[in-house]
């Protein structure tokens, strides 16, 4: 890992992100600019970009010739944009009622609970619309354009991410045990992180042996990502944060923490990072990216 | 159209509708089962099924041993889900606030609001979903996924139906023109409209005029369907049309009734019948079905 500078390519790939954002969310002059301009603040609005990275990072483990990189920045793109219609839904007040997301008013403080119910909407739209064209020519392209479809819409729908918030609301105020908690992360979480490395997968044309490490990887940075979120609610203060800290405690959610206490929860993180890091061992310096970001997503402090 | 009987093709292909839909919708026993069921609840409570009709109507016109049969069920199955998934946001308390939908509690009446916002978000996805799989080795079969899901992205999100309601919404109270009204119709409704017949043609694998033909059938019936929806809400009451009636002049909506009269409105559905009608000119008698089903969207009375 020597001659890879995981700050450069941070800051480079995280510049590509918002590049492809911009390009594939509609300008705010499109009629209605009421619902386009919600859609931009939404997206627009800062977040760690983790997913389209991982998508980029899972990408570079195929051939630079062979990728196409117009179809791994509109997968990029639309895993970005379910990821915020999903908050954008989440924090409506029927759902987690929140007031501040990123360090910013939520969509429905900013403009109101239905623009919000339609930005989420036409945001999820947006994101397999883009995935769907340009129908080229080229079968390779069409094929793996599908396939990116229909990794995303399993992963986001009601036995993925969609399902596992149906299962957290459910339990608000109940107790979880451990093994319904991580079925419920799996769902919630995991599953969209398990896609993004998917969509760069499909992308690099991976054999399936390579797809299956990628997989077990993304499970292991997926958990880790939730035990850390856990912690830091439990122990950052909301500025830190861009958003309420302290919420699972004060609604009685179970949690890693609350569950388990902080010791175990640190520990599991760690552990988790391991995992990550030994599925990448049949990669090269290829996966060099892949490997930080498993230590940014288990070292960082919001 | 002496020798071909509607009624036998309705009550046929309306079943035929209720079965795609019942096997491309996740069983209630699928984890979670509270979302599923509520998902089921949502979809298969009835309704007219007019986008599946027009779908099945549409890929009429190609040559038989050509469709690919199970294209056109998942193609109908998934704009009947997208519709239903708009249906059960806008009847949400931030949206029209409705407790009555085909004769029913609405989902968030029969269930409660989170669960109806995951069940909207969740058919949407399925409906993406079940188009993009299965990704078999046909290029053919491939590209008309793709444009299939092109066209129902395109109609459903922020520049047809989901814009068409924001535009709507930041129209209550307000007086609308006609010109204005008919824009905010033909995203709304006419967007998918268009967008059912797309679906049969392109798995019909239409020429490009014969698909033009079909845009302005589609257009004159989907305006014409607003037009016979204000009718219906200004004159019927709520037990035949298993919703509130009344709603539009109580919230002082404009409507083709509000603005122009009663008068003018069924004038302006007769002459859009006779529109559609004119557009199949060209067809022979594999059009005769379409040419039922705009009789029936403007003689319905319900």
């Amino acid at each position: 890992m020597s001659l890879f500078s995981f700050e450069a390519w941070l800051a480079s790939q995280s510049q590509r992100a918002e590049n492809a954002l911009l390009q594939y969310l509609d300008s705010d002059t499109a009629i209605p600019q009421h619902l386009h301009s919600a859609m931009r603040y939404a997206v627009l609005g800062g977040g760690k970009r983790i997913r389209p990275l991982l998508v980029f990072a899972a990408s570079e483990l195929g051939s630079v010739d062979q990728v196409d990189g117009s179809l791994v920045n509109r997968a990029a793109s639309a895993i970005e944009m379910i990821h915020t219609y999903s908050l954008v839904h989440d924090d409506l007040p029927c759902m987690d009622d929140d007031d501040l997301r990123r360090g910013r008013p939520t969509v429905h403080k900013a403009y109101d609970e239905a623009t919000a119910l339609l930005v989420g909407d036409a945001l999820q739209t947006r994101a397999f619309e883009i995935l769907s064209y340009p129908v080229g020519p080229d079968p390779k392209t069409g094929f793996a354009q599908l396939r990116m479809i229909a990794s995303l819409a399993h992963a986001s729908g009601s036995k993925g991410m969609a399902g596992g918030q149906a299962i957290d609301l459910q339990n608000v105020g109940k107790k979880m045990d451990l093994p319904a908690l991580e079925e419920m992360h799996a769902m919630k979480t995991g599953a969209l992180l398990i896609c993004a490395v998917q969509l760069g997968g499909i992308a690099a044309q991976l054999s399936n042996p390579a797809m299956a490490q990628l997989d077990t990887y993304a499970k292991a940075i997926g958990l880790a990502f939730q035990v850390v979120d856990d912690i830091l609610d439990a122990t950052a203060d909301s500025a830190t944060l861009g958003k309420t800290a302290g919420k699972d405690a004060a609604q009685d959610k179970p949690t890693y923490v609350t569950l388990k206490g902080l010791d175990y929860a640190n520990e599991l993180a760690n552990e988790l990072k391991g995992r990550a890091l030994n599925s990448l061992n049949e990669f090269g310096p290829q996966a060099d990216a892949l490997r930080h970001i498993a230590h940014l997503v288990v070292d960082r402090k919001k």
